[in-house]
């Protein structure tokens, strides 16, 4: 069997292997203040251009979303989101574990508007009885989405400017992040993310490390006392060392980049053998996740020898995720491209 | 001015004035463990017929809500309930302050139904990514709803055969539930209720009372040690008897029901001179609550002489609210039938 | 039976009951913005001398506790408070259940001192594991103390200075807050206090008042949006005016002042005729709670006519508390004083 | 230098390092769902001889903590422990932003009696206010202590039989589990543990892994959707297999064990050689810290050559610490030997 059904089943990056092996009995302080951590720090800063951002590394992305939230949000507010966000489906209602309503919108593609935010936060003041509500805090956003799609640059400065005028703090969980920095359709640099992001976190957990996530934030009123927040959530690591010295190997020589194209570019062999087949694709996804609409007789046949994941139903066909990774094999997108074009 | 644009503008019956005077230098045990809300436990517990039931009395709705539902569910689980719930809309996320997600369905006239509790319980389970979301733990319906409308005796009893099967706590909001029992439509009883779901409130606060809601739990595994966390929500009253006096005569005689039905006959005839004028009723609410959908030019009209509530917009024309309450006095009613007739 | 057991045993000056008769059937706003509030909330700027200062009406003192600390600090912080502090001891951890830890210096008579507070915090940041500590965030005092005893405007003057230098909130929790201002003792104005807290509440509950407390909040930071925060803690009255009208009239003329001095004065006679007859006070209480030490022989005559309240034990003496209030009889005190003559 | 200060500065053994190589473009399930996993429950269940444990693997000791106590209490429920103890020192009040007061004892060298839990839980129903306080609801204990001392077996059954009488959960955090196990005094064995207690983690982080705990639940009740509650804390590692296959190695052979007596042996040399200089020792710590009370003197000529840790004073001088670990290296320690000698 050949497995494409997540991008989290194998370990790290050889580079990131190598160097835990090397600097194994070595001793530094603990919680993040050792030199790896500090090198990777410095290198992030320097490649999104915030010579003062404050980047804190976590260990998953749950873990990340809920500490940075609760860590600005006040009791009575709110975090706008997709109705399809990470945080509204899959984290087993951390956010209001910590307290905090989440107020969704309808997302398209999984992607919400500035328009959306405007008019959600915007009518929450118009209403008399705004102090019966929850007060709108954050936004919260995702790149890619959970569909694989992307915020443009027009987009994304659109939410940003409208986050600014209303004092909403705009974050961006970016679980994937490398996958969309490397596809083609992108048309953002981390640069301009740190730029138009209060705070935003680059994956490692899917995008080549072991563990562990780069948070970054930019915002002033949101850097104060984080530590703390992170020891309260169980979120600073004791050996802190081990997520820095995975971030600094994935930002030394642009190796973040280089395997993210990995999985950018076998998807789209991916995507390109379904369309060529005329599959439809449910979601127009440039990332590393493809969702193909099988028939039943075309998802029995891939099921033989390939592993993926089950999405929804579309009327009586099946919507399934295809992913790739920074591991994915030449041959094994080979091997299902020829088994597409069989179908 | 006259005014209908709520049902807790005035105090209390003068039979609850009279008697806290009555008593005010009478010297009893404080928290609830007096005579008199003794006295209203048995006369309520009589009343529905479980002569079991743990009453007891709250200050307010939105802290009934939060405390029993914080008491009941383990930190994972949230509530069922509609999205026009009173607790989703209007509560400031008190729910999810205390650790908890609000699981909504889509309401048809402020109304959940059986299916669809049923649907979302069984889906949680059926997704094998479940553990990654929210437990469903209980049901949150209100009766009458926010829209005025009714539980039917079958409806009920649906809910509550589901919720059963499933382990789901059924819990009622009753704020306004006088005025359900009061109304023509209604087919069921207290005792009904109390049979039908694992607790209920039965609002004082909007129905007779100064302030004061008195939560009835039937269900064994929900009674332990719930005055604990009356007091870690800051919910029992210091003159606990402030309230047990108010319930005590409220249920003596029948009063609670004698109080409601006036507010129930007359909201009949608002709706009765709306109907009669061809305007449209935008919910089908036979309580104290009417939503006739006014032109501009009837709104001003009416705007001149009466006080009502702005609900939404219907298309150019405008949906409002005129509430009657066991205060609302028979000649204003009939000014505004008169000023209905003359539109 | 006389009883002296506490001072929430009865109901309300006669003035309130008059007056919630008077205005039963008046029409008002709901939610604390009628008339009656607004004059209540003028009536208190003016007294304290602050005419900016915030005053929200709640109506009981664990909820005004809790809602006010969570509103102020952050996931994070915590809150100086004596070991004895009644939110450390008898308000079933409703603090913790906000999030947030209590740091509980030993209280001398149930006080603590600036000393305490300034070591403790810069014993904090000293500390260089301090991000895995709890972060000092304000501190909270009551006047009177669970003890009866008070803070001098030396001791007042001494806390603020050393909260404000180091930026922790200062909160005085004033349950029983016109007992201290009736005492001889006393050297503090409300204007005093106001000037010398960033916040603090004006019980009502336990003085003179059905229920209630009056939150003043005079430090700018704490202002911004609590009535948020109120209604999510469910802290919000629907007939907000019942708490406007009792503190209007009890800040009419002097009446909570003079009511106070009744407790005051009667539980000077209650400690002369102990001190008289040689029988030792367990604290040097100058309010109106007053805790002697009796034999158990002693113990035993008193409590055949007088109803009071255990405290502790002191070897194989019993301490108990005498409790005055503004209802209290020269009768009964008269009663109770010839018959400590009589031990 | 040569560094004691903690026992968290290296990596893994490196059996763990060439494990972590050889499987890592495996592909497994994620969230602790792979095969390594289940092999390393069946070896801890094997060697506690509780075949139907439940073990959870975790990446922090806080949120080991945190993720299980939450799970457990409901929400007016506290933990005893001792005032020592890691959750009430060092963990950012972790346990009360999950709502739980923490019921401290006066521990003696870190430690809490049986005698002690007995007395503050009946002690806390025996006061009929006792719906005002925090109900206890568990207890937590650390072996070996932060003092570095140990239950004996007579100490952990004396406490097991008060807590299963009360209907107390008796947990034990086991961050140094392994140094506890592995040393002279210890009387007790994983399987007596596993059999006393109702749950305990056994610690990686400290002993041999890279990071991670595995939590054990014996406690029937205490098992139920424990799942829910580590992904909403975020401690459910996406790569789950990097835990599972850390206590595999450390469970295969007896690994654990053999690590944890090479910091143990070493420990008791360098006691040996502060004994022997007639220097106190603070702590009778039997386990891997060691806690020399010393001159200003010797604490500088220590300083020259050696890393350790400021613990506290002792009039004027100095109680530090020093930690071996399974990575403690004899050389070093005979360094350190000679040093004392020299003294």
């Amino acid at each position: 069997m050949i497995r494409f059904e997540s991008d989290y089943t194998q370990g790290a990056v050889p580079e990131i292997i190598e160097r835990l092996a090397a600097t194994n009995m070595e001793m530094t302080p603990g919680y993040g203040e050792d030199e790896y951590c500090e090198s990777a720090r410095e290198k992030i800063r320097s490649e999104i251009n915030v010579p003062d951002a404050d980047v804190h590394f976590l260990v998953g992305g749950t873990q990340t979303n809920l500490t940075f939230i609760a860590s600005v949000l006040r009791p009575y507010q709110g975090v706008i989101c997709a109705d399809t966000g990470h945080i509204n489906i899959h984290e087993t209602g951390s956010i209001e574990a910590c307290g905090h309503k989440l107020l969704t919108l309808p997302a398209t593609d999984g992607k919400i508007t500035a328009e959306q935010v405007a008019a959600l936060n915007d009518g929450h003041y118009a209403d008399p009885t705004f102090e019966h509500m929850t007060q709108p805090g954050m936004v919260y956003i995702s790149q890619p989405t959970e569909c694989g799609t992307l915020y443009s640059k027009a987009e994304l400065t659109a939410l940003s400017e409208v986050c600014r005028e209303r004092g909403l703090t705009l974050y961006m969980d970016g679980a994937r992040l490398g996958y969309s920095l490397a596809c083609k359709r992108n048309d953002l640099t981390l640069s301009d993310i740190a730029r138009l992001c209060d705070a935003f976190y680059i994956g490692g957990t899917k995008v080549g490390a072991l563990f562990g996530e780069a948070l970054v934030i930019t915002k002033e009123s949101c850097k104060k006392d984080f530590r703390y927040m992170m020891k309260q959530k169980g979120a600073m690591l004791a050996k802190g060392r081990l997520l820095g010295l995975q971030f600094d190997t994935l930002f030394t020589d642009g190796l973040y980049h280089r395997v993210s194209e990995n999985a950018a570019s076998l998807a789209e062999k991916i995507r390109g053998a379904f369309e060529e087949k005329g599959i439809e694709l449910f979601f127009d996804s440039p990332t590393n996740q493809q969702f193909p609409v099988l028939t039943k007789e075309q998802y029995n046949t891939l099921a033989k020898d390939f592993v993926f994941c089950d999405w929804c139903r579309k009327g009586d066909r099946y919507v399934v995720r295809f992913c790739t990774s920074w591991a994915t094999r030449v041959e094994d997108v080979e091997e299902l491209v020829r088994a597409v074009e069989a179908l």
